[in-house]
């Protein structure tokens, strides 16, 4: 099979997650990375693309020159795809462009720095022929997957109680004050909209919504500034409810020090509920009423279609973060080779518009004195 | 040393925590059970007296006629302390009147099924020279008390962020309709007062204040009644403020289909956090930033005098639930005996109120439409 | 029911283990501790009976006294069984004069300090009316009840491969050279017989013959004095050959530095295996091919009569060591008040004898150039 | 950088590790696969090219025809390395070709037959101007990398025991009756050579020696045919002597009937120990006398140079199998690259030929009545 031609917009030096999107994309052989704006600064782009092995004139100082110089290339040569690593308030700009020039689109989440952008992009992908995925990550892991699809069984019952959380230590010190640069930008509120309610909020909300099957219907949220100085939340927690009657609680905080990334899902239905943790990623513990706990662990029998597809190796041999964004990916590049299935899915528009209404009500909910705030898409 | 003379009130037949009690009671040798009303049904009783021994003419037929004919007694034969194990509605009663007849009390929690009540008794207990011990059991984990050392050591800075969480799953149907004793009275509201607010999360609420050594201040609940029918909250979850500007989370849900009793406490400050949960409650986790987690386990070196005092047992010898409930029993016959400690401390009047003005506030918050409402004690 | 009257050999203050078997003891309600010989020192004796608040005239100056003077009381009065805590080569002397005054005996494992005496014990105790009990502590714990039940009921099909090892780290250094009681006798071949393999690899040895339901028959072992100037064993590791066909691996040392006390020990049949572990005693992990890994724990549902009987509180509170040592208590006190049943069995003299024939195998094998030494029994 | 132009002789359809080949070397973009003879059976092999998205003049039908004709292209174009992951019988006629024609090569462990032909593979090795990798994927594990650093900074003071396993369960049945690709080629002694202790056992060797830093002199095995009609062995358990006067144990068994592939290590000296395990790959367990047992994650601060430069993402992101494959990759890509540095090691040759001595000590311990069987390089 053609590989699929992909550019980038950001993920030069000193970027986490542009690096992650390159070897998740390079994993499963699906992509070539043709041509890239790795930086507003030039010197910084060009560097990343040498070290990239790219041909020099693909290697652009913008993402506007990226986007134009290669709509004019021809169609065999030209960019097919691009993932947008930027940081939040330059993810609305070039996805819209990149719509517009006709580009497929990989985005980091949140989709955008509000609601409203969010909906202009969803109104201008409708508009044209392109398909767009959000790396929503945690979507990507095969034993979510198995979760999604053991709610959507039914195995549980009705769903009851849902609990998210995602506390991180990170930003327990001023860090933004140390020249830090993820720290930087993720603490402005001008390039990156919320704090933590945007950076791993919107992570934990998706994954409860994915997993359960059902929307976030009214949060009851606090927000935090907690470190002395900071301009965003830091902390962020809610009641939540959700379709269906089913309620829970979201804990999103990066001042739990001394954690790392320990995101944790449970779901509790009628007859059973089901436990993940990103710390231990590849087991699912399920525990039914009047029966002992049971681990599924991915590569082992017994296991969705869903699951069964996002795995590469045999029972024992451990997957992690890369391989769940490549899941992504790869779901990704299957739609647009045209073999999109439902066992291969990824997050989209939907699920970046919906992120956007989250976060939204979870600032209004925390400012305001009513209990219960609604999300409104 | 004498063993101090110890009668019961309750724990007959088909009651769990009576007998949780008494072993406690027996472990470490400092309470030899003398005497009992352990039912409100007089051939229940007669049979438990004769299981445990007792001489029959110390085997009463109600609470009343226990304190009344023990006080009766000459003083080196007279129970000295009373174990009042009944359902929560019949906590009340046997405390005053044991209270007013000079007897030491221990009792279960929730000391009663309102404030004022639990006003009631800290205000005889003053007026007289008795003691009162409330079973706030996790309060007697090594682990815990050494977690309680730590905070107080200030190893982790001020206090940011604290998240106590205590699901269940066994009311996760309508058990209370399949003639089970236990569901019975605790899902009764004439019996129970509240229910997994008062039964699990005044657990829950206590452990946070007791490690933190911080009053919750406020909380913003939910509580729900989920099985069909069910006439008592069977869940209820919070977010918490508390003195000083820490926030927090409390879940306390008996609708956790699949879920034991894996009570779980995290604390976090400016500097580290902690970890402790119920299903491996020899160990504490300790997490400082720019650290690796350390595991503490109970027995082994560099742990506090209340830690150490709290353990029975080398290192690696597991300890459990009757050991902590034990824990109480023995710092509450160390005081009776002259020999209290700070380092031997158990749960009395002060958190056996605090409960109670929880539990309330819980519930005003639970129907309000404001976010928060402030326990009042 | 009237309580068994318990005298006690050995335990006085220093001891580690006699606390245990008083605590176990009182656990239940079973026994009732009347008189004492706890320790060659009179002075240490009495003060230990004074803090047990035993009658000054039945604390006596040597197992001698105490058994001779008991056995001229009047039969309502006098001590019925007796529990033998004392280093091991001061276990055959009590044991016999005890069995010959017609005192049921509890003695702490290894039995004896040779396969010689043990076997003289089985045979005194033939000639007597008494029982007889080793505690074999691990055989109690209800998770290894349930492990034999399953084995036993053919789950896991023909038994193929035993894992056992128990590692300890707390003799990593010369202990016995800083007045370490423990370590004192422990080390000292002339008190203890053997070191490590003695020590914990009876244990070890007991518990794999216990949960599979088969014989060691052969060993090829390697015991090392790991720490310089030790004079027993501080290091044992061995294969095994046991009835059947089966084979495996035991692992006992005392020098695995960090480690407290984390027996572990895996079963795999033909259709499947289980693991089970000290530090998580409460837990079984059943694996059978095919099928996801699953997790019983005590107090649940769907286990075995003895893991039942065994258990005294309802799932998600933890019980531990002591319960485990109470459950060997308990069940020999209902041998002797006749209600024995096969689910609360205990170890006994087979146990004891076939242990000392395990050491002296393992001994033989670490001296012979020969791959495999057969134990004899 | 140019990326290193690859070719693979295996990994055609059916085959586990040639896909984990591809995927490890695509990762970090070190390599481009140019071509391929993936398969004896030519329309294996081409299909597999296409999917592949080769140049079809660059997919062979065997590896003669693969190495004679990429030695024939110009420098330019010519494939620079080959990886090598046939089955075992197809190992020393491949590298030994390619090191002729001037190929580096990356081998599949083990590296042949026997340890003759490991030999001459060395021999010819150190005729050419060629490089040579051998995929013993666990010294790829950057917690594996850190406990080797630690065991050599000597924080544990001389070591005194290894403890390493592999317990696998997928050979607990005939497999091989029931075509199933991986199983027949695995139990065919032709073409494996041994079972489990070639497939397993020297993984589990190679680690043990690579963290201790330790060769092992000598073992005491016993190797069985466990499921009934298999060939080679399918268990294999030792008692190890290691340089320095360490000794050990070592498990490896692939009728661990529902185990995955745990592999677990813990290596202990004079001062504390350390462990590690398969299913936790990102987490390293140290354990120090009279501390804290202490869990290092990849990702965080205070890691030595080999386990940051073997790690992609922050702490708390897991990574796995995959990654420690590609850091072997990458250190082979770097040493090609003449960016060789001691903290981007890769096993080599040396590593190739101890793993084939240690196979036929293993073996020739088996059938030995003596209890030690020397390994001879």
């Amino acid at each position: 099979m053609k590989k699929i031609r992909l550019g980038m917009i950001g993920g030069g030096e000193g970027s986490f997650i542009g690096a992650v999107h390159r070897k998740a994309a390079a994993l499963d052989g699906h992509y070539e990375l043709v041509c890239g704006a790795f930086s507003s600064d030039p010197s910084n782009s060009r560097r990343s693309g040498e070290l990239l092995n790219l041909a020099p004139e693909r290697v652009y100082g913008s993402y506007t020159e990226l986007l134009l110089t290669e709509a004019s290339l021809p169609a065999g040569q030209r960019m097919q795809a691009v993932a947008i690593v930027t940081p939040n308030h330059l993810h609305a700009g070039p996805v819209l462009l990149a719509l517009q020039h006709g580009f497929h689109v990989i985005v980091d989440k949140p989709l955008t720095l509000s609601l409203l952008q969010a909906k202009q992009i969803a109104s201008a992908l409708q508009d044209s022929s392109c398909k767009l995925a959000v790396t929503h990550t945690y979507a990507g892991y095969p034993m979510i997957k198995e979760a999604r699809h053991r709610v959507a069984s039914g195995q549980f019952g009705r769903i009851r109680k849902i609990f998210i959380e995602y506390p991180q230590g990170w930003l327990s010190t001023a860090l933004e004050n140390q020249q830090h640069k993820q720290a930087s930008w993720r603490t402005d509120p001008t390039l990156a909209g919320a704090g933590a309610v945007g950076d791993i909020g919107t992570h934990a909300a998706h994954l409860a919504e994915y997993v359960s099957g059902l929307n976030i219907t009214d949060v009851c949220a606090e927000l935090n500034s907690i470190v002395p100085g900071r301009q965003v939340d830091d902390d962020a927690c809610a009641l939540l409810h959700f379709e269906g009657g089913a309620s829970g609680v979201l804990i999103a905080t990066q001042v739990a020090a001394g954690e790392e990334n320990n995101v944790r899902l449970r779901v509790y239905g009628e007859l059973g509920g089901l436990e993940w943790s990103h710390q231990d990623n590849n087991a699912l513990h399920i525990k039914m009423t009047g029966q002992p706990e049971q681990i599924y662990r991915s590569g082992s029998s017994g296991l969705s279609a869903a699951a069964v597809l996002a795995t590469r190796l045999p029972a024992g041999h451990p997957e992690g973060f890369i391989e769940a964004f490549a899941n992504i990916y790869s779901a990704f590049a299957l739609d647009l080779l045209g073999n999109a299935s439902k066992d291969h899915d990824y997050p989209g528009i939907r699920d970046g518009v919906r992120g956007m209404a989250f976060i939204e009500a979870m600032v209004r909910s925390s400012t305001s004195a009513q209990k219960w705030t609604a999300i409104e898409v």
